[in-house]
């Protein structure tokens, strides 16, 4: 059954990707700037719109503000670890992943994608128990970087996580407690980062084989951040380290 | 008209702030450890839990996951931006500000507040006119911050900007385009980050008068980021540059 994307940027960004099969938009929908962009980018893909009536757009997105317009995609390739390890090689970059440890919400994972896709990491890698994939929900969350950062979803976090350290990659998980600062830790170079959710943390299992924890610094009264919020702290910390060099020791 | 507060942990910091006039704790409520917490806080800020119907919990929650706790809390202080700087003066600390420019959505409004507060910021500034002001949302979405961090409203954002110029505090914009990338320019000191909205950026009255824009780094695919997301990567290289030093020129 095909994907389905609901939304004008998460639409376009399927588009650019080439992942259309079919674009419906709502008869009723506003011929605005939005709008033609999207036929825009229909017309580049070589996709022709169908218009259809609004409550055929309704029934398709899933209870996702859809903007009356709705594309069937083409199944999302599914990806290995080794597969995310091999597109960081024949980019000649050092991996970088983000793994998350029972991070749930549909919208955190979409906002975690985004984040992922700004700092230019490889991949997500999520446990594939549970019902979270990439849903309408989270494409729609993640502004369209669903469509471009491979998520892969593995059996085991902890099989996950030894995976990488066979392949040299420096595991590093964020901890509310524990670790150096996340500005005072080497962030560059082939690196998974672990992120656990709000209320547990990672979980026992995963965190004994981690390289190493960082905390970030909570200067006023709340005791967290949201996940996504941190994973972005950490994730820019390293693009500023690629900039301009790793903490000295 | 007291205002309420709903949810477990934004009651707790209700509690902690010592705002909380009534509390009442739904009838159907399980005896978790969630619900422990905010009894034991109760306790110690001397206010006694009135059971209730699960209803009633409803009816005063306006639609927020209230987890069958509700609070009426004292109307918050308002606070005006020379207040603000005074609190900041009065700790010693140069003043640190968010400015809101066109940021109308309540989640984001309190994904801020927990970012300002977690990154030690004295104050967070948004426009009077509109309806956004630190409702039940805003403060579920704050994890509590909303408690703790002052919201300044102002009947003009480029009038608060002169004044803060008059205060001598330093005031950057983010921006798509513009500027240095924001670890390249110098965070720290007296300054206020003017966040504008993710569809129309900073206004140009607001932005002709900001003294310097900054920029954040977009490696993959998005063409913007979440604008708590945006506001955390500021706020805390801003936290980095406090403890290591401003970037050299």
């Amino acid at each position: 059954m095909a994907r389905i994307v609901a939304g004008r940027n998460p639409v376009i960004e399927a588009l650019k990707a080439d992942r259309v099969e079919r674009l419906l938009i709502s008869e009723s929908a506003t011929e605005d700037k939005g709008l033609k962009a999207v036929l825009h980018h229909a017309e580049a893909a070589g996709v022709r719109p169908e218009r259809v009536p609004a409550g055929m757009i309704e029934r398709h997105s899933a209870g996702v503000a859809h903007q009356g317009v709705v594309a069937f995609c083409e199944e999302r390739e599914s990806y290995s670890l080794n597969e995310v390890l091999d597109i960081a090689h024949s980019r000649n970059e050092p991996p970088f992943l983000i793994l998350l440890d029972g991070v749930e919400d549909p919208h955190n994972l979409g906002a975690i994608l985004r984040v992922a896709d700004g700092a230019g990491a490889h991949g997500v890698v999520i446990p594939g128990r549970g019902a979270t994939g990439v849903t309408p929900t989270v494409s729609k969350s993640s502004a369209g970087a669903a469509e471009h950062v491979p998520v892969v979803q593995v059996g085991s976090l902890t099989d996950a996580v030894l995976t990488l350290k066979r392949a040299n990659v420096w595991v590093g998980m964020a901890e509310a407690n524990a670790g150096k600062f996340h500005y005072q830790e080497n962030l560059t170079g082939a690196l998974a980062l672990v992120m656990g959710s709000e209320g547990y943390g990672v979980s026992h299992p995963v965190a004994k084989h981690c390289d190493f924890a960082v905390k970030i610094p909570l200067l006023g009264s709340v005791t967290s951040l949201n996940v996504s919020v941190a994973t972005a702290i950490l994730c820019y910390e390293r693009v500023r380290q690629n900039a301009q060099g790793k903490p000295k020791r």
